[in-house]
């Protein structure tokens, strides 16, 4: 079978300045077209460990995608070097050239200088794969039967040139084969316990189906992948096990799509054409961005009211002074008050309320440093929740929220 | 010099299901003590895969750090593997038997499955390195004078068992040297214009430094990097060249320390004993979060109006019928209006407002997807800024909220 290996070329990714983004999104792509990947490697801006590196994945793989290192400033050296590895000599491209330039004075609207048209130089033993959104060409070279890719490092002229020209290049060049994947998403059981009650299911899966658990944020993913040639003969198996998986677990199963909380959620409220907002006040206004994130969300959200402060606790939800002054700002109370006046405020179906204590500072004996109240409700009714989550403060706000979404989930579904 | 490589195993790095954050989390803390990492390699759950990598970086590298493959489900064949590698035979640790379960009875609160007693087992060639966050142990190896080190893949633990142990192990073990990094970041001039500013400078630095261009957000970071053994002529010299460096572009210079914009505009609030709140429509609350992802933030930081939807806009900001329906939800008089919101409702010094079109629907020929007005504001003055943006949805929300922190930044910088 044809495989790929993705090379990242980076300083910053060795000294940890940059999260890698890139490999991931490639992966996805090259999954999809039936290209599963073998390995991903990162390298530092050397000749030396670009060099080896070419020549580890080409002996590892059919397919080599390189990204990053092809910048216009001095510290990148990948040009040159895949220049000599793959035996040409530099010549400027024209089309390229005329596009940076275009670029330049119709689009940044910057002064040209020389050094932008060396973008457009380009070895001549590649074939180049057309940038429209950017400066720096994409580069196609063969080596004793090996395809090597080479793009820019910035993800949307990577993810444009990936569309334009490689996700359509590589079918034609290769016969690929058909990866299936299905995945679901469950809630409320660990992945030890999970595993004891699917434990036959996985004994007698077909030995070319693979069973992968995938926790993340308290919750554990479940993915089956199946791989081959007969596509027919592929969806119909790993249809007929995923049908048999859920069955076994109808009781913690979120949702059967690869698809986040916050889209379950908003799937929910849109088939109810109902409508949240949310009071956040540990959570700053993540909860609100993960809903937004996702197009269509303005169909279910209305809009929050982040009370980081207990001023705007009061002033604009009407959180009582006495119940800040006597339980709190993490408390049952203050997250039911705030539920309360979300909905007033906001006008909206259902609201959540998150409070809670992130750190690393601010806990004490009686709340301890991950405590959280959640809340969330309708106009006829409210139900509260108490977590504790021992993170660090960016694991314990994404803990918050997916929590209070899957929260929210189990009351719209018990209580519309 | 002693070098590093980073193994990480799992197949969902390579459908690209998720995204490696280990990597770049383990590499920080790597170059902190003074070990460059030379390579990153991500592979799957496979016999081969992993034990090819664990060859070839055990050529690369003197210390090859490993992470993910160890959890309590089938689909984990790392540790019998390292079993197999290092010549060992599996025994139980029953001092991490004893502590996994204490985690499932006292913390985890979940009922004892024989299971769960794998996690004890380890290959009597390693040293156990106690996870006390979690059941799964690290495990140190040595082989021809390179030192592996297995970790788990969840975060938490994985940080853990690196600060309690790996951080105090490796310097004990090998001679290190000592990296130096400085980095400043820069807003409003493109990466060429500044690699043409600081042409000559980049020429005569000293050899051993290395200068890397880093864009991000419309913004170029500048990373000098310098490596030796002597700390203080290291030291020294950096600063010396950082010195220059900052000289050469005080107009564009936004700060000469690695953090994020949101820093820089809480940092300065801070000393101006300042708040800030903000009025958010298409951010959806992301630049509420962005502040509030940091500790101490409640020293600065009041609140936010996220009004997604109109009626919020009007009910809680106060922004008039009348400008919605002439001039839209997104233009000048929306922003400037909600600012004037803001202000009044969260009580705050200063306040930040956008309203635009992020994507991939909702745009026109007068508004195209991308377009966003941006307002910032104390109870003086208000400024405002257009800005249009060419990408997908989540990188408009990312580029608004950036630069809408930097205009806030400005604004502070020169009315306060």
């Amino acid at each position: 079978m044809i495989q790929a290996s993705i090379i990242t070329i980076g300083d910053e990714l060795l000294i940890g300045q940059v999260i890698d983004t890139n490999s991931a999104w490639i992966a996805q792509q090259l999954n999809a077209i039936g290209v599963p990947v073998k390995r991903r490697v990162a390298v530092g801006d050397t000749w030396d460990a670009i060099w080896e590196a070419l020549d580890e994945e080409g002996k590892h793989s059919d397919i080599i995608l390189i990204t990053g290192g092809l910048g216009p400033t001095a510290d990148d050296i990948t040009k040159p070097l895949l220049c000599k590895y793959f035996n040409g000599k530099m010549v400027r491209d024209e089309k390229v050239l005329a596009h940076v330039k275009h670029l330049f004075e119709q689009v940044f609207r910057r002064p040209w200088i020389e050094r932008n048209a060396q973008q457009a130089d380009v070895p001549d033993t590649c074939t180049v794969l057309f940038n429209s959104v950017g400066t720096a060409p994409g580069m196609m070279f063969e080596k004793e039967g090996k395809v090597f890719i080479s793009m820019p490092g910035v993800p949307f002229e990577m993810q444009t040139i990936m569309r334009e020209h490689v996700l359509k290049l590589l079918p034609e060049r290769f016969k690929m084969a058909h990866i299936a994947h299905r995945t679901l998403l469950t809630a409320g059981i660990g992945e030890s316990f999970l595993a004891e009650r699917i434990k036959d299911f996985e004994e007698k899966l077909p030995s070319n189906i693979k069973l992968a658990y995938l926790p993340s944020y308290g919750m554990v993913r479940l993915r089956l992948t199946d791989t081959g040639y007969d596509v027919d003969a592929i969806e119909k198996e790993i249809n007929e096990q995923f049908a048999i998986l859920q069955t076994l677990i109808p009781d913690v199963l979120v949702t059967n799509i690869d698809e986040p909380m916050e889209t379950v959620v908003g799937k929910l409220l849109l088939s109810k054409k109902q409508t949240v907002g949310t009071a956040e006040s540990c959570t700053g206004g993540y909860i609100a961005h993960l809903i937004t994130s996702h197009a269509g969300s303005s169909g279910y959200f209305k809009g929050s009211v982040v009370s980081y402060d207990n001023d705007v606790k009061t002033d604009l939800l009407g959180v009582t002074n006495e119940t800040l002054q006597t339980t709190g700002a993490v408390s049952e109370e203050t997250v039911t008050q705030m539920v309360k006046g979300a909905l007033q405020q906001l006008k909206t179906d259902y609201a959540v309320a998150v409070s809670g204590i992130m750190g690393p500072d601010g806990g004490s004996a009686e709340k301890p440093v991950g405590t959280v109240w959640v809340a969330v409700g309708n106009h006829k009714k409210i139900t509260t929740q108490k977590l504790w989550f021992r993170y660090e403060r960016k694991r314990n706000i994404e803990l918050t929220a997916i929590n209070a979404l899957n929260l929210l989930r189990k009351f719209i579904l018990e209580n519309s």
